[in-house]
Protein backbone atom coordinates (compact mmCIF):
# COMPACT_ATOMS: atom_id res chain seq x y z
CA UNK A 1 0.00 0.00 0.00
CA UNK A 2 2.74 2.56 0.61
CA UNK A 3 4.38 2.28 -3.11
CA UNK A 4 1.52 4.29 -5.12
CA UNK A 5 1.96 6.88 -2.16
CA UNK A 6 5.70 6.78 -2.11
CA UNK A 7 5.29 7.71 -6.27
CA UNK A 8 2.27 10.21 -6.11
CA UNK A 9 4.86 11.93 -3.28
CA UNK A 10 7.81 11.77 -5.58
CA UNK A 11 5.92 13.01 -8.39
CA UNK A 12 4.81 15.89 -6.83
CA UNK A 13 8.00 16.86 -5.47
CA UNK A 14 9.67 16.22 -9.13
CA UNK A 15 7.04 19.06 -10.30
CA UNK A 16 7.23 20.76 -7.53
CA UNK A 17 11.56 21.01 -7.97
CA UNK A 18 10.90 21.67 -11.37
CA UNK A 19 8.80 24.88 -10.88
CA UNK A 20 11.69 25.81 -8.54
CA UNK A 21 14.06 25.46 -10.99
CA UNK A 22 12.41 27.54 -13.46
CA UNK A 23 12.18 30.13 -11.21
CA UNK A 24 15.34 30.43 -9.85
CA UNK A 25 16.56 30.47 -13.99
CA UNK A 26 14.71 33.61 -14.24
CA UNK A 27 16.39 35.35 -11.48
CA UNK A 28 19.29 37.07 -12.98
CA UNK A 29 19.45 40.03 -11.71
CA UNK A 30 22.39 40.65 -8.83
CA UNK A 31 22.74 44.08 -7.16
CA UNK A 32 23.01 45.45 -4.04
CA UNK A 33 20.30 45.61 -1.89
CA UNK A 34 18.77 47.75 0.82
CA UNK A 35 17.07 45.66 3.34
CA UNK A 36 14.75 47.03 5.87
CA UNK A 37 13.51 44.72 9.33
CA UNK A 38 10.90 46.66 11.34
CA UNK A 39 8.03 45.77 13.47
CA UNK A 40 7.28 46.09 16.96
CA UNK A 41 8.20 42.24 17.59
CA UNK A 42 11.64 40.84 17.75
CA UNK A 43 14.25 39.98 15.85
CA UNK A 44 15.42 42.68 13.90
CA UNK A 45 18.42 42.98 15.23
CA UNK A 46 19.39 39.66 15.64
CA UNK A 47 18.41 38.59 11.89
CA UNK A 48 20.75 41.74 10.73
CA UNK A 49 23.69 39.94 13.13
CA UNK A 50 22.45 36.75 11.35
CA UNK A 51 23.44 38.29 8.31
CA UNK A 52 26.60 39.60 8.97
CA UNK A 53 27.32 35.92 10.25
CA UNK A 54 26.70 34.51 6.73
CA UNK A 55 28.06 37.46 4.84
CA UNK A 56 31.79 36.85 7.40
CA UNK A 57 31.04 33.49 5.79
CA UNK A 58 31.30 33.93 2.57
CA UNK A 59 34.61 36.63 2.92
CA UNK A 60 32.94 39.79 2.58
CA UNK A 61 33.47 42.97 4.10
CA UNK A 62 30.71 44.35 6.60
CA UNK A 63 30.62 47.21 8.74
CA UNK A 64 28.49 47.69 11.19
CA UNK A 65 27.10 50.98 13.28
CA UNK A 66 24.61 50.97 16.43
CA UNK A 67 22.94 54.07 16.81
CA UNK A 68 21.30 53.58 20.35
CA UNK A 69 23.35 50.37 21.51
CA UNK A 70 26.90 51.26 23.34
CA UNK A 71 25.98 51.39 27.05
CA UNK A 72 25.30 47.71 27.53
CA UNK A 73 27.98 45.33 26.54
CA UNK A 74 26.22 43.01 23.85
CA UNK A 75 27.30 39.57 23.04
CA UNK A 76 27.82 40.12 19.13
CA UNK A 77 30.83 42.16 20.01
CA UNK A 78 32.93 38.96 20.66
CA UNK A 79 32.16 37.57 18.19
CA UNK A 80 33.17 40.23 15.70
CA UNK A 81 36.23 40.70 16.59
CA UNK A 82 37.34 37.66 15.99
CA UNK A 83 37.02 38.56 12.71
CA UNK A 84 38.77 41.84 12.47
CA UNK A 85 39.87 42.03 8.84
CA UNK A 86 36.23 41.27 8.36
CA UNK A 87 34.07 43.60 10.62
CA UNK A 88 33.99 46.77 11.26
CA UNK A 89 31.71 47.19 14.30
CA UNK A 90 30.78 50.13 16.00
CA UNK A 91 28.61 50.81 18.64
CA UNK A 92 28.08 54.54 18.82
CA UNK A 93 24.74 55.01 20.72
CA UNK A 94 24.98 56.01 24.51
CA UNK A 95 21.75 53.66 25.63
CA UNK A 96 18.48 54.78 24.72
CA UNK A 97 16.95 58.59 24.84
CA UNK A 98 15.64 58.27 28.53
CA UNK A 99 19.25 57.49 29.70
CA UNK A 100 20.58 60.47 28.47
CA UNK A 101 18.20 62.76 28.62
CA UNK A 102 19.29 65.41 26.46
CA UNK A 103 18.05 65.97 23.06
CA UNK A 104 21.15 67.75 22.00
CA UNK A 105 23.29 65.15 22.63
CA UNK A 106 21.08 62.68 21.39
CA UNK A 107 21.61 64.54 17.72
CA UNK A 108 25.02 64.92 18.21
CA UNK A 109 25.74 61.01 18.74
CA UNK A 110 23.37 60.33 16.29
CA UNK A 111 25.21 62.83 13.96
CA UNK A 112 28.79 60.70 14.73
CA UNK A 113 27.14 57.60 14.12
CA UNK A 114 25.77 58.38 10.64
CA UNK A 115 29.36 59.91 9.63
CA UNK A 116 30.50 56.44 10.12
CA UNK A 117 27.68 54.63 8.16
CA UNK A 118 27.97 57.34 5.19
CA UNK A 119 31.98 56.63 5.01
CA UNK A 120 31.35 52.77 5.22
CA UNK A 121 28.25 53.02 2.34
CA UNK A 122 30.43 55.45 0.19
CA UNK A 123 33.87 52.87 0.46
CA UNK A 124 32.78 50.28 -2.29
CA UNK A 125 35.47 48.06 -0.18
CA UNK A 126 32.25 47.73 2.14
CA UNK A 127 29.95 44.47 0.76
CA UNK A 128 27.57 44.94 3.42
CA UNK A 129 26.64 47.93 5.81
CA UNK A 130 24.22 47.44 9.06
CA UNK A 131 22.63 50.78 10.32
CA UNK A 132 21.36 48.70 13.62
CA UNK A 133 17.89 51.08 14.94
CA UNK A 134 18.75 53.75 12.18
CA UNK A 135 14.79 53.96 12.18
CA UNK A 136 14.56 54.99 15.83
CA UNK A 137 16.72 58.03 15.41
CA UNK A 138 14.83 58.71 12.25
CA UNK A 139 11.58 58.37 14.45
CA UNK A 140 12.60 60.47 16.94
CA UNK A 141 14.16 63.36 14.21
CA UNK A 142 17.40 63.20 15.14
CA UNK A 143 18.03 62.44 11.46
CA UNK A 144 16.34 63.97 8.63
CA UNK A 145 14.78 60.58 6.48
CA UNK A 146 16.19 62.79 3.14
CA UNK A 147 20.22 62.34 3.68
CA UNK A 148 19.56 58.93 4.26
CA UNK A 149 18.20 58.59 1.08
CA UNK A 150 20.43 60.30 -0.63
CA UNK A 151 23.29 58.38 0.67
CA UNK A 152 21.53 54.75 -0.22
CA UNK A 153 21.11 56.27 -3.59
CA UNK A 154 24.69 57.52 -3.81
CA UNK A 155 26.23 54.05 -2.92
CA UNK A 156 28.22 51.50 -4.95
CA UNK A 157 26.13 48.98 -7.07
CA UNK A 158 27.02 46.06 -5.03
CA UNK A 159 26.49 47.28 -1.43
CA UNK A 160 23.79 45.46 0.90
CA UNK A 161 22.54 48.06 3.65
CA UNK A 162 20.45 46.61 6.83
CA UNK A 163 18.84 48.90 8.33
CA UNK A 164 16.90 48.00 11.58
CA UNK A 165 14.12 49.69 14.22
CA UNK A 166 10.52 49.65 14.50
CA UNK A 167 8.47 52.52 12.59
CA UNK A 168 10.64 52.74 9.00
CA UNK A 169 9.66 55.89 7.84
CA UNK A 170 7.68 55.46 4.49
CA UNK A 171 10.54 56.98 2.52
CA UNK A 172 12.53 54.20 3.56
CA UNK A 173 10.33 51.78 2.75
CA UNK A 174 9.33 52.94 -0.53
CA UNK A 175 13.48 52.85 -1.88
CA UNK A 176 13.79 49.56 0.09
CA UNK A 177 14.47 46.31 -1.78
CA UNK A 178 13.07 43.76 1.01
CA UNK A 179 11.29 44.74 3.79
CA UNK A 180 10.18 42.44 6.83
CA UNK A 181 8.08 43.28 9.72
CA UNK A 182 8.78 41.10 12.96
CA UNK A 183 5.51 41.10 15.18
CA UNK A 184 4.68 39.37 18.86
CA UNK A 185 2.81 37.03 19.05
CA UNK A 186 4.13 36.06 22.85
CA UNK A 187 6.42 37.55 24.44
CA UNK A 188 7.34 36.43 28.19
CA UNK A 189 8.37 39.83 29.55
CA UNK A 190 5.13 41.08 29.59
CA UNK A 191 3.24 37.79 30.27
CA UNK A 192 5.46 36.20 32.88
CA UNK A 193 7.87 38.11 34.56
CA UNK A 194 11.22 37.19 33.01
CA UNK A 195 14.10 39.15 33.26
CA UNK A 196 16.47 40.17 30.24
CA UNK A 197 18.74 37.19 30.15
CA UNK A 198 22.11 37.17 27.81
CA UNK A 199 22.40 35.46 24.57
CA UNK A 200 18.21 36.32 24.61
CA UNK A 201 18.49 39.99 24.83
CA UNK A 202 21.78 41.45 24.63
CA UNK B 1 13.78 79.39 22.64
CA UNK B 2 15.99 75.94 22.49
CA UNK B 3 15.89 75.44 26.98
CA UNK B 4 11.89 75.23 27.34
CA UNK B 5 12.31 72.21 24.65
CA UNK B 6 14.99 71.20 26.23
CA UNK B 7 14.35 70.97 29.74
CA UNK B 8 10.83 69.29 28.56
CA UNK B 9 12.04 66.46 26.63
CA UNK B 10 14.59 65.77 29.52
CA UNK B 11 12.01 65.77 32.15
CA UNK B 12 9.81 63.35 29.54
CA UNK B 13 12.38 61.04 29.39
CA UNK B 14 13.68 61.22 33.30
CA UNK B 15 9.90 59.73 33.74
CA UNK B 16 10.24 57.21 30.92
CA UNK B 17 13.51 56.21 32.28
CA UNK B 18 11.82 56.30 35.54
CA UNK B 19 9.45 54.03 33.93
CA UNK B 20 11.41 51.41 32.25
CA UNK B 21 13.35 50.82 35.77
CA UNK B 22 10.05 49.78 37.59
CA UNK B 23 9.40 47.50 34.57
CA UNK B 24 12.76 46.01 34.82
CA UNK B 25 12.71 45.65 38.14
CA UNK B 26 9.47 43.88 38.68
CA UNK B 27 10.77 41.62 36.24
CA UNK B 28 12.81 38.82 38.10
CA UNK B 29 12.57 35.12 36.73
CA UNK B 30 15.02 33.44 35.01
CA UNK B 31 14.22 30.71 33.14
CA UNK B 32 15.15 28.61 29.65
CA UNK B 33 13.25 30.48 27.17
CA UNK B 34 11.00 28.47 24.21
CA UNK B 35 11.67 30.83 21.73
CA UNK B 36 9.68 30.72 17.77
CA UNK B 37 10.66 32.46 15.11
CA UNK B 38 7.53 31.91 12.20
CA UNK B 39 5.62 33.69 9.60
CA UNK B 40 6.10 33.67 5.86
CA UNK B 41 8.70 36.66 5.76
CA UNK B 42 12.41 36.51 5.59
CA UNK B 43 14.55 36.79 9.34
CA UNK B 44 13.67 33.21 10.80
CA UNK B 45 16.97 31.27 10.34
CA UNK B 46 19.11 34.84 10.44
CA UNK B 47 17.19 35.62 13.96
CA UNK B 48 18.07 32.36 15.61
CA UNK B 49 21.68 32.67 14.21
CA UNK B 50 22.30 36.40 15.37
CA UNK B 51 20.90 34.76 18.73
CA UNK B 52 23.65 31.85 18.62
CA UNK B 53 26.02 34.77 17.85
CA UNK B 54 25.12 36.64 21.11
CA UNK B 55 25.32 33.84 23.37
CA UNK B 56 28.80 32.70 22.60
CA UNK B 57 29.71 35.91 23.19
CA UNK B 58 28.43 35.42 26.70
CA UNK B 59 30.81 32.83 26.75
CA UNK B 60 27.90 30.00 26.57
CA UNK B 61 27.51 26.36 25.07
CA UNK B 62 25.21 25.91 21.82
CA UNK B 63 23.81 23.46 20.03
CA UNK B 64 22.58 24.39 16.29
CA UNK B 65 20.94 21.72 14.04
CA UNK B 66 19.44 22.82 11.04
CA UNK B 67 16.55 20.24 9.43
CA UNK B 68 16.25 20.81 5.80
CA UNK B 69 19.68 22.73 4.70
CA UNK B 70 22.60 20.94 4.05
CA UNK B 71 22.65 20.40 0.49
CA UNK B 72 23.95 24.38 0.30
CA UNK B 73 26.98 25.58 2.09
CA UNK B 74 26.22 28.30 4.48
CA UNK B 75 28.41 31.63 5.44
CA UNK B 76 27.33 30.74 8.92
CA UNK B 77 29.18 27.37 9.18
CA UNK B 78 32.78 29.12 9.21
CA UNK B 79 31.77 31.69 11.80
CA UNK B 80 30.70 28.65 14.13
CA UNK B 81 33.68 26.89 13.38
CA UNK B 82 35.25 29.64 14.90
CA UNK B 83 34.47 28.44 18.09
CA UNK B 84 34.85 24.93 18.46
CA UNK B 85 34.41 24.91 22.04
CA UNK B 86 31.09 26.50 22.39
CA UNK B 87 28.94 25.86 19.06
CA UNK B 88 28.22 22.09 17.75
CA UNK B 89 26.33 23.37 14.55
CA UNK B 90 24.85 20.22 12.47
CA UNK B 91 23.28 20.94 9.43
CA UNK B 92 21.18 17.50 9.17
CA UNK B 93 19.12 17.99 6.24
CA UNK B 94 19.10 16.91 2.84
CA UNK B 95 17.63 19.77 0.85
CA UNK B 96 14.34 20.68 0.77
CA UNK B 97 11.74 17.72 0.06
CA UNK B 98 12.00 18.53 -3.50
CA UNK B 99 15.60 17.81 -3.69
CA UNK B 100 14.95 14.34 -2.49
CA UNK B 101 11.77 13.29 -3.59
CA UNK B 102 11.46 10.70 -1.41
CA UNK B 103 9.45 10.71 1.80
CA UNK B 104 10.59 7.69 3.44
CA UNK B 105 14.35 8.79 3.46
CA UNK B 106 12.92 12.90 4.09
CA UNK B 107 11.55 10.90 7.78
CA UNK B 108 14.85 9.33 7.87
CA UNK B 109 17.02 12.40 7.85
CA UNK B 110 14.30 14.39 9.94
CA UNK B 111 14.81 11.09 12.91
CA UNK B 112 18.14 11.54 12.89
CA UNK B 113 18.40 15.35 13.12
CA UNK B 114 15.53 15.23 16.10
CA UNK B 115 17.47 12.66 17.37
CA UNK B 116 20.71 15.06 17.94
CA UNK B 117 18.65 17.93 19.04
CA UNK B 118 17.05 15.50 21.52
CA UNK B 119 20.31 14.73 22.66
CA UNK B 120 21.74 18.54 23.65
CA UNK B 121 18.02 19.31 25.08
CA UNK B 122 19.10 16.86 27.45
CA UNK B 123 22.30 17.58 28.28
CA UNK B 124 22.45 20.92 30.39
CA UNK B 125 25.90 21.37 29.18
CA UNK B 126 24.09 22.76 26.60
CA UNK B 127 22.45 26.87 27.33
CA UNK B 128 20.86 26.98 23.94
CA UNK B 129 19.17 24.39 21.10
CA UNK B 130 18.19 26.11 17.74
CA UNK B 131 16.52 23.87 15.89
CA UNK B 132 16.43 25.35 12.18
CA UNK B 133 13.36 24.79 10.41
CA UNK B 134 11.87 22.29 12.75
CA UNK B 135 8.31 23.55 12.19
CA UNK B 136 8.82 22.52 8.43
CA UNK B 137 9.08 19.10 9.10
CA UNK B 138 6.65 18.98 11.93
CA UNK B 139 4.04 20.51 8.67
CA UNK B 140 5.05 17.90 6.69
CA UNK B 141 4.41 15.30 9.46
CA UNK B 142 7.61 13.46 9.10
CA UNK B 143 8.04 13.96 12.92
CA UNK B 144 4.94 14.51 15.24
CA UNK B 145 5.04 17.14 17.18
CA UNK B 146 4.08 15.60 20.54
CA UNK B 147 7.67 14.11 20.49
CA UNK B 148 8.82 17.89 20.31
CA UNK B 149 6.44 18.97 23.15
CA UNK B 150 7.39 15.91 25.41
CA UNK B 151 11.40 16.74 25.08
CA UNK B 152 10.62 20.62 25.72
CA UNK B 153 8.60 19.51 28.83
CA UNK B 154 11.40 17.23 29.67
CA UNK B 155 14.79 19.66 29.18
CA UNK B 156 16.56 21.26 31.62
CA UNK B 157 14.89 24.44 33.32
CA UNK B 158 17.77 27.00 32.18
CA UNK B 159 18.04 25.59 28.76
CA UNK B 160 16.81 28.24 25.81
CA UNK B 161 15.27 26.21 22.82
CA UNK B 162 15.26 28.63 19.65
CA UNK B 163 12.37 26.90 16.87
CA UNK B 164 11.89 28.38 13.06
CA UNK B 165 10.28 28.01 10.39
CA UNK B 166 6.75 29.05 8.78
CA UNK B 167 3.57 27.26 9.80
CA UNK B 168 4.57 27.00 13.87
CA UNK B 169 1.85 24.41 14.86
CA UNK B 170 -0.46 25.85 17.49
CA UNK B 171 0.20 23.07 20.01
CA UNK B 172 4.03 24.65 19.99
CA UNK B 173 2.98 28.05 19.85
CA UNK B 174 1.06 27.34 23.15
CA UNK B 175 4.00 26.10 25.04
CA UNK B 176 6.30 28.64 23.59
CA UNK B 177 7.52 31.63 26.00
CA UNK B 178 8.17 34.32 23.02
CA UNK B 179 7.13 33.45 19.58
CA UNK B 180 7.69 36.44 16.75
CA UNK B 181 6.06 36.48 13.38
CA UNK B 182 7.87 37.44 10.56
CA UNK B 183 5.93 38.86 7.50
CA UNK B 184 6.56 40.07 4.19
CA UNK B 185 6.49 43.71 2.92
CA UNK B 186 8.63 43.90 -0.02
CA UNK B 187 10.61 40.88 -1.17
CA UNK B 188 13.23 41.68 -4.51
CA UNK B 189 12.82 37.95 -5.65
CA UNK B 190 9.47 38.29 -6.41
CA UNK B 191 9.20 41.69 -7.81
CA UNK B 192 12.85 41.82 -9.28
CA UNK B 193 13.93 39.25 -10.73
CA UNK B 194 16.83 39.65 -8.15
CA UNK B 195 18.78 36.48 -7.73
CA UNK B 196 19.80 34.38 -4.44
CA UNK B 197 22.94 36.35 -3.05
CA UNK B 198 25.91 35.27 -0.50
CA UNK B 199 25.23 37.02 3.21
CA UNK B 200 21.32 37.83 2.14
CA UNK B 201 20.11 34.00 1.05
CA UNK B 202 22.78 31.93 2.39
Amino acid sequence: MAEPDAERHAEKMRKRQAAHRRTVAAKTVEKGLVIVHTGTGKGKTTAALGMAVRAIGHGMKIGVVQFVKGAMATGEKMVFDAFPDQVEFKPMGEGFTWDTQDRARDIEVTRTAWDEVKRMMADPAYDMVVADELNIVLRYEYLPVDEVLEALAARPAKTHVVITGRNAPAALIEVADLVTDMSLVKHPFREQGVKAQAGIEF
